[in-house]
């Protein structure tokens, strides 16, 4: 990020120029450098527009400039065409001129290596306080008022299907993509941003922007890699704040996570679970295949949320019905028969003997394409206290008459603010279009509506605040050895924190194994004190259920066995309290360019091969909130067994949940300092006996 | 099912006749009743019709007849278009002059209730020994030939898409769904049948006819139930043995299994998972989105397979060739940088200074545009030992030329039998449609081509064949009492199949615990022995780890507390040896409709919130096979455990597959009879070791 203008005014006037220099302009429209003012006249753009280009005088009767020096005004933003070896002086003479923003077409740059990182360093110095777009971006598009600032041929359309979904991507050929998508489809864009290199303007500076823009209704994300989490958080957090939904489709999700050193953490967290948790941290919807990227937005651009999972699916053709609730079911979504009110409502329509009203798909038969019946049923089920929402569905014998099915639910969706979605059966591209344009979200996946359904349950449930993070000192303890601790230094940091931990003894031999055991119960466990061998049991260094009486025995034999194993005879070892009866979990922490995550798991065996575990990200501000550490410990699939499972003992989850928070206040005070930290196993005890943790590693950097 | 004519040879005559009598056309092609004329005629149907109307006396120039009686000749198809209440009139006459076949449209049979189900038994015994299809059908569409046997406005359209995918669906308006989609993508098919109500002829009359068509290389199936079960098997067997992959898409998926009285094995295996086993077990590849069942069979159409799991990613753009690698990742499948020769073969075409040729996505830049360098493209790629199958990406800038790609690519594939599928990035339906024609798979959701991918790569693995399963004497024992067996008579049942169970003994009072305790170990199980109560640990009746010497106690105490639970004193016990060390697994029967399947999963508490269990249905001739059972074993998620896994003993797998047949046996050999049946748990101790059955349930049925 460079020093830079006022963001949401230089953007503000990015997106909606009052005129546009382009400069390397061609006069002709066929080229690549020919189109930009093509478009912008095409699309009837009332702003100024200056071709810059020494070799014409005028490109579709319009005045060319030789140089930016002689430009009549300051332009609000100047489009660059040329390539990557001379781009970079029009950036500087656009900036010394005072324009708003650069949009710089084209590649060469980061993308290609180290050379072209040079170029776009040399990029970013010329543009100075000047903001910019690109470089290797397609560009922007402001459809809400027909201005298109790219040279891309996927704009080559006469008309641009303006509404309500804001679309962000760092690819620009995706950005095409989604843009014929959603035209072909009757899905209206509000903007279009390619963001691209992101040597300045970013995905938060253009969240940021769509949350405040009036015609912006929900935001749509393709994101490679978010580069500066802190302000996207708080740019989703600003989208959501304003009750505008954002949803993301984010690709690297087969990357493998960071291996960590000496922890599990690290090989369970993984980059994509990390983006994961930062996702629903901050109440972006994750869109799951790349279609749902428009379709989820197609939905949730009508501004309706849903309150519950009860589908009502009307249809006049039995077998595109059936096939639709078996879609909804498969998701956990629920289509219950008519209640009685509703049936006989139904059935005073008229819809004749072969019509299915008394189950779900309702099935109005061929009747239901007569508008006024269509429309009476539809009321029906908006109005049944039995249903959430309903889908409509059009079969082959709906498609010669696209506007019935629109008019009728058109008219009947002022009285509830319950969804319709459509789903169209046979391939009917134009019907499904008459939909979408008419405002009813149409698909012709069975698996779309599902999906759109399940964003608008979340759209329904905005995400907990950041504002409850736990605030944290930032004083970190000074007194930490660097590198690796012992597993007992590891548990005395974890403790100063506040995580309780068992009670332990360090000893060196055979006497003061046995005066410690004699402390600590009728059984305890013996280990060997290592900061360099983290798998204890691997050389024979870890002996559990040993009598105070037996461990003098023990200890020599241990001794002697990790000698075999490491060729050194351990001279520390570790005397535990045993701890019995409880739940094992792993508490874990992982750090990558997202930030610092908490992870808690089930432990032991068998929970290592499901990976049962879930994932947090620290706010900025602090440690995790109670709240927030609760809803770790229920979102794990082993949940029921810490909640009185099949009559089970209740586990301590306050205890745990003080614990988790404790130990990510220990993450949020050191920060960076602490490379790795991982509790495995902590036992849970029945309620009101608390957790402790047994067994652990930290890492501490410089 | 009626007695019938020879299957196979009323099936071609259907398929293809040589006369069609069309009974009740209108000579109004407006009408849904003058469809079927207008389509014959429209298509060139070459053979004779002979509509039947009392009313008039030609449609469309056709000579139309009164009465089914007047024909000229017999039919070898009648097309039934009148209503129910008349139908079976039209069918009892065309049975009676020999018609092969009647294609009943009207609907108002089972699927509207008891009536209407009275109206079908009517129909069939109309038909006698002439084949049925329908009723409630949309007909018959052979697409090879031009025959459409329908009245479907779907049909509406001047050509068929003719190609090698045949279509059976239990739904006539998903066929109409499928038909208007394959086509619109360019998609051929070879023939589509819809069963609808299945009164005489169903899913494996037209599987079986498939797999014989020359015409059909893929079929495709839309499944709402099997209602035989044998026969579809062997239809599906009969497809695979001819090379033909079958891809079904079946609903129902939501439904609850039946939840049997006294064992877990029912809630855990439920309907759908019993299809689930069905298809595996025969080789149907079952097709997860509705989308899939058209994506699955256009790919396997070419009649390629995947041979491993490493695609390269040709593409002239960079966003979308990173979209699909990153989807083909989500999916497992691998997307290596090219060796260094293809990466040097790649450099020798000149792409220029952008393209990237030493990673994957290979991005030739829009130099890729040109014919040569693509073919030289797909060429290198082709025959690199680096890639199993390439996935080329068509962008905005190729859509101006629709045949290049299809083009370069057809020019490419003889020389290598890898897959090649394409990508359409931006909304380009024609693009699609034509690389479709061309026999290039081309898809338009980045998903569609890992879907496509995997089942190419299930392609090239046959099912295990049936013929390998384990023989099984259909003699039931006739000593068995019926009704619920208490656990010691059920691991009785067991044991007598070869199933290795605990040992116990059945004792009365303290006296006899004792004496019998001092025979079975140091640590022994009490437990209350009853075949009412079958939570017995919830009762208080079951006791672990106890010592000869305090089991006359314990025995008291238990009958004290099954009591007070239960009312009554308990008046038998069990003392059973402890087993320890090994893993604990649940093996249980489950019967539905489909057929009797054996389930295997991990036991104990834990194991069940991850429900990790795999079914396999026995085959109609008897036991699984031992490679069936170790295929089991190997598919639990927690299949490591039994494996050595993090330095565990290996478990007695042998012991445990043995025990698994056993079991399997039990069930084939009783067959019906054999109501539930449950071992849980059973104990795999390590290798050499064996395996014990250390508590069951057993439900024998009259």
């Amino acid at each position: 990020m460079m020093a830079a203008q006022s963001s949401a005014g230089a953007i503000a006037r990015l997106v909606k120029p009052r005129s546009v220099a382009v400069i390397g302009a061609s006069a002709d429209p066929a080229k690549t450098a020919g189109r930009p003012v093509s478009y912008l006249t095409r699309h009837g753009f009332a702003g100024a527009i200056y071709p810059v280009n020494p070799k014409v005088d005028t490109i579709d009767g319009i005045r060319c400039y030789p140089d930016i020096g002689s430009l009549p005004e300051v332009p609000d933003v100047g489009i660059v065409l040329l390539g990557a070896e001379r781009a970079h002086q029009a950036v500087r003479e656009l900036a010394a001129r005072g324009t708003g923003a650069a949009i710089v077409l084209a590649s060469g740059y980061t993308e290609t290596g180290d050379a072209g990182a040079r170029r776009q360093a040399e990029l970013i110095e010329a543009a100075g306080s000047m903001r910019l777009l690109g470089p290797n971006t397609i560009g922007l598009v402001n459809l809400t008022d027909n201005i298109p600032l790219s040279a891309s041929g996927a704009l080559a359309m006469d008309h641009f299907p303006a509404g309500s979904i804001g679309v962000v991507s760092q690819s620009g050929g995706i950005l095409g993509a989604l843009l014929s998508r959603a035209a072909a489809r009757g899905i209206g864009l509000s903007k279009l941003v390619s963001t691209s290199n992101e040597a300045d303007l970013e995905l938060a500076d253009f969240i940021d922007y769509l949350a405040d823009d009036p015609a912006t209704r929900v935001i749509a994300l393709y994101v490679e890699s978010v580069r500066n989490v802190e302000r996207f958080r708080a740019a989703a957090l600003k989208a959501a704040a304003a009750g505008k939904p954002v949803v993301a489709f984010k690709i690297g999700r087969s990357e493998a996570g960071a291996r960590a050193a000496v922890s599990h953490t690290g090989a369970m967290a993984g980059a994509d679970r990390m983006y994961d948790a930062l996702f629903r941290q901050v109440g972006v919807i994750r869109a799951q295949t790349f279609s749902d990227l428009i379709d989820i937005p197609a939905a949730l651009a009508t501004g309706r949320v849903l309150h519950g999972n009860r589908i009502a699916v009307l249809t006049s053709t039995g077998g595109a019905g059936t096939l639709v609730s078996d879609s909804l079911g498969v998701s956990g979504f629920e289509t219950p028969a008519p209640d009685p009110q509703t049936a006989a409502r139904l059935r005073a329509l008229q819809t004749g003997d072969h019509a299915a009203l008394d189950r779900n798909p309702i099935d109005v038969t061929l009747a239901g394409l007569q508008p006024d019946l269509l429309r009476g049923a539809i009321r029906a089920l908006l109005a049944s206290p039995s249903y959430d929402a309903v889908t409509i569905i059009v079969g082959s014998s709906g498609l010669a008459m696209p506007d019935l099915m629109a008019d009728a639910i058109n008219d009947c969706l002022p009285e509830s603010d319950k969804p319709v979605l459509a789903y169209v059966s046979p391939h009917a591209p134009q019907v499904a279009a008459v939909l979408n344009q008419r405002g009813v979200p149409a698909f012709s996946a069975p698996e779309s509506c599902a999906v759109a359904f399940a964003a608008m349950l979340a759209a329904g449930q905005p995400p907990q605040s950041a504002a409850d993070a736990e605030p944290v000192s930032a004083a970190t303890p000074g007194d930490l050895p660097q590198g690796p601790l012992d597993e007992h230094a590891a548990k005395q940091l974890f403790a100063r924190f506040g995580v309780p931990v068992v009670r332990e003894t360090v000893v060196a031999d055979e006497a003061g194994a046995e005066a410690a055991a004699r402390t600590l119960g009728e059984r305890v466990v013996l280990k060997i004190l290592s900061a360099s061998i983290t798998h204890k049991s691997d050389v024979g260094g870890v002996a559990v259920n040993v009598a105070p009486d037996a461990i003098g025995m023990r200890l020599a034999a241990m001794r002697d066995a990790v000698r075999q194993h490491t060729g050194q005879a351990p001279t520390r070892f570790l005397v535990q309290e045993m701890v019995g009866g409880g739940v094992e979990l792993i508490l874990g922490t992982h750090r990558d360019a997202l930030g610092t995550a908490i992870l808690l798991g089930m432990g032991g065996v068998t929970a290592e091969l499901f990976q049962d575990t879930t994932l947090r990200l620290l706010p900025a501000s602090g440690a995790l909130s109670r709240a927030e550490a609760l809803s770790m410990v229920r979102a794990l699939k082993t949940w029921p067994l810490l909640d009185g499972y099949r009559g089970r003992p209740k586990a301590d989850v306050d205890a745990l949940v003080d614990a988790i928070v404790a130990f990510s206040r220990m993450a949020a005070a050191l920060g960076p300092r602490l490379v790795e930290a991982e509790i495995n196993p902590i036992f849970v005890l029945p309620a009101g006996q608390g957790v402790r943790a047994a067994d652990g590693v930290a890492v501490i950097g410089p």
